[in-house]
């Protein structure tokens, strides 16, 4: 039973997971295409090197998602074939010059990555084209298509003959995307594992944290675990780690802005950071003061956040709408800050005028998995986005289904620009009590983002750090 | 006085150091340019974003070397003129959607950037085209050159009205590349001050390091030092950490070799680890026994290596050839595996029939600088490639000059493919006395490698780490 483990403490993921998602794959293709198809193939492309513009360095690889959905190959390099009807997987590994060997270590023979990936045959690149021409498919499915969040389109592989064949770009993306969607009982357990390594370093991090650090120490706190102890080599994303106000810019952390500041008494810190292993993905934010004790105003905010989160939490599972789970999400915070005396009148009308936006312009979560924002979020068959503003924001608008992960990850920041329209909005201003509003002024901002399986009877939280206010100043009086 | 910090700690390396690369690229740009030129520029365009895959995760961004050369910029998507004649640098901004604020943090107004930078003027990347209609220069210089190590060639920017202007995409760069060659006097300190928090990390390690821990471990204490301590949040490349046999592959750590071996008693453990700040680089390997005592074998390959290194250390200077240095090496390790009983023969001999190649077969450094394989290797102007087998993985072979920073790295590995070459070779074999020889396969491989400046008289080096069998026995036994 091949599997992929960094090290004797961390998680070992059974090759038999993509395995699985290949067999899942290959069903859904089939339902999909013509019945008379004798021998229809998907091929795969994976990620290549990267080299750091013109210089020898390399960007240490990352493979591409959805290669690593069906084949798990850690190598740069290859393509992946999958017989369809018979649910078989080809690989094809780049031929390595001898002199590799000095450079690179040993070569790996082709018995060696059979045994390794667990596929069922295993060729150099330059033999695919000889191969196609021995099994001579009636359709070659090639991977392109548009990623809802970034919009960036993925081209189709270029082969030698790819003329000869009758060959697809669209029926394969969409088809993959909804496989990915639903996450199998295999690939649970690694999102299991990678959230709760994550989980660990942000508990390493709140302990860690007091005013006087630099924010970036905090991120290096995390990727150390991360890495050491959790022998997760990449994060899933940049980190952000805001404290004061950089804690209301929600990816803060960039080249411009790299988690640079000093870490100040009075600061909320908004730290949302998720480690990555075997490609699965976590993204897992925590809020908390910098002192370790809550004022009365950071407990007022954190715990609106908090009972939004909550009310998501008890209310979501199979079948139920995410975006009425949004719209939940904004109302429970709508309704806590009136109670706090922020916000005043009705708390629907405020939802209708789309005040929720002015505190969260985010959506309330996303789908994640292979990607941190996976795919599966807009496709043909599934809801569009949505055209009111302050939902708009949002990478999904499904039903849930059981299987499916998501974060939820309510929040409430405040934000100059944000607040100086909302002011000058009547249809926005004459909710507010500006003289609250106003107090919170470089406050920063709040959330809350847990890593959520979506089960038939609810949810199943995958991020195990403290949440409450006792909770968090327990761990960080543990210090 | 401008500068680039990233904590209260760390180095702050001053915007006037960009200011004098300007000025030394101008005047060498003036001195190869026509006399009747009368308002030449020359136009870069900085590093852009770059998303994995087609997803909307991006590397955390990492400038071009030429344009932090001449700008150090830490922001995406600019383009920088500078006016040759008179040194004056134009930095051109991409205009932001407002809407960046909530996402990325407060807009940086021209007059911000100008500030932060100390350049002489901002604009917007849009109005590029204007400005060029404004000034008229009578020639554009653009970049545009093939990295000698890797052999990728850079490809010169395109512009909107590129067509009205004379442009050469030629000259620039060999020039800018000879003038990165030589260090400034604040420059140096730059590359003194990451040396110095990658010798401190690389310590740490050292005391780190004990059987039972996983080489991905050891790289994890590194990265968090440079990160945490020194502000460094990149690594200058992949990191090698290699134990026991991976210590002799010599770019091992790769995606398909990831650091993930446990270290085991009786190891050699070869790490080569360098941080990178504002751009500049380190890089730094200390080989040292898993136990934190060398044995016999291990002293006497350790030392073999030391005593090349020492040589070389002792005979660099300006003025001398590096090709000689790099014989000079070799001979004193092929004289040390002599003295030690593992060849025999005459040491010219065996040099001359390209031994050395089997157990250094690599160079004995390179050009270092804001590229860990620095640009100025094999320009137009400088001596070509060595031919010879054992001399042409040089990455350069041009007399040293004083301002010059290279690394001295001498190895000695034992490498199975290289081990099985030179025992089928008479004209090797006849040096190598097999008995001794065999012993040390499995052994690994042992580099040392620092960092130096050329001086006038000498050397300076940036490595401060326990060099000799004694240092390291000590630093260990202090964990």
């Amino acid at each position: 039973m091949a599997s992929y483990k960094m090290g004797p403490q961390t998680y070992a993921v059974p090759m038999s997971l993509f395995k699985h998602n290949r067999e899942r794959s290959c069903t859904a293709l089939l339902e999909n295409l013509d019945k008379c198809l004798k021998s229809p193939y998907a091929l795969l492309e994976g990620g290549k090197d990267l080299s750091l513009y013109n210089t020898d360095v390399e960007y240490v690889f990352r493979q591409e998602s959805y290669f690593q959905y069906l084949f798990g190959v850690k190598e740069p390099g290859c393509y992946g074939l999958l017989d369809i009807k018979k649910s078989r997987a080809i690989l094809f590994v780049p031929r390595l010059p001898e002199e590799y060997e000095t450079w690179m270590g040993p070569l790996l023979t082709l018995e060696h990555f059979k045994t390794m990936y667990e596929v069922d045959e295993v060729h150099f690149v330059d033999e695919l084209t000889t191969f196609l021409g021995k099994v001579q498919p009636d359709l070659i499915l090639t991977l392109s298509g548009t990623n809802s969040d970034s919009g960036l389109t993925m081209q189709p592989p270029e082969f030698e003959g790819k003329d000869k064949y009758v060959t697809n770009c669209d029926i394969l993306y969409p088809i993959l995307s909804e496989c990915r969607v639903i996450k199998s009982a295999e690939e649970i357990e690694v999102l299991r594992y990678v959230a709760k390594v994550s989980s660990d370093a942000h508990i390493k991090v709140m302990k860690f944290v007091r005013p006087g650090h630099m924010e970036y120490e905090a991120e290096a706190v995390f990727l150390h675990h991360a890495y050491a102890v959790g022998g997760c080599r990449h994060a899933s994303y940049t980190c952000i780690c805001g404290s004061g106000t950089n804690s209301a810019i929600l990816h803060y952390g960039h080249a411009g802005a790299p988690n640079n500041r000093p870490i100040q008494s009075g600061d909320m810190c908004l730290f949302d950071m998720g480690a990555n292993y075997c490609g699965y993905a976590a993204d897992i934010t925590c809020s908390f003061p910098a002192n370790g004790k809550f004022t009365e105003d950071q407990k007022f905010i954190y715990n609106a956040v908090l009972d939004a989160r909550n009310a998501v939490m008890q209310s979501a599972r199979d079948g139920i709408s995410w975006v009425d789970m949004h719209k939940l999400a904004g109302k429970v915070l709508m309704q806590r800050l009136k109670d706090g005396g922020m916000l005043k009148g009705d708390v629907d009308e405020m939802l209708a005028a789309g005040l929720s936006g002015v505190f969260q312009p985010h959506g309330l979560g996303h789908l994640i998995g292979l990607d941190v924002h996976d795919v599966g979020g807009y496709l043909p068959k599934e809801p569009a986005r949505p055209k009111e503003a302050w939902i708009s924001k949002l990478r999904f608008a499904r039903i849930l289904r059981a299987g499916m992960y998501v974060t939820i990850e309510p929040g409430c920041y405040f934000i100059k620009r944000l607040m100086d329209q909302a002011l000058a909005d009547p249809q926005l201003s004459k909710f507010i009590n500006i003289e609250v509003f106003e107090r919170f002024r470089g406050f920063g901002g709040v959330r809350i983002e847990d890593d959520v399986l979506i089960t038939k009877d609810g949810t199943e939280n995958f991020a195990i750090v403290p949440r409450t206010i006792e909770e968090i100043e327990k761990a960080m009086a543990s210090a």
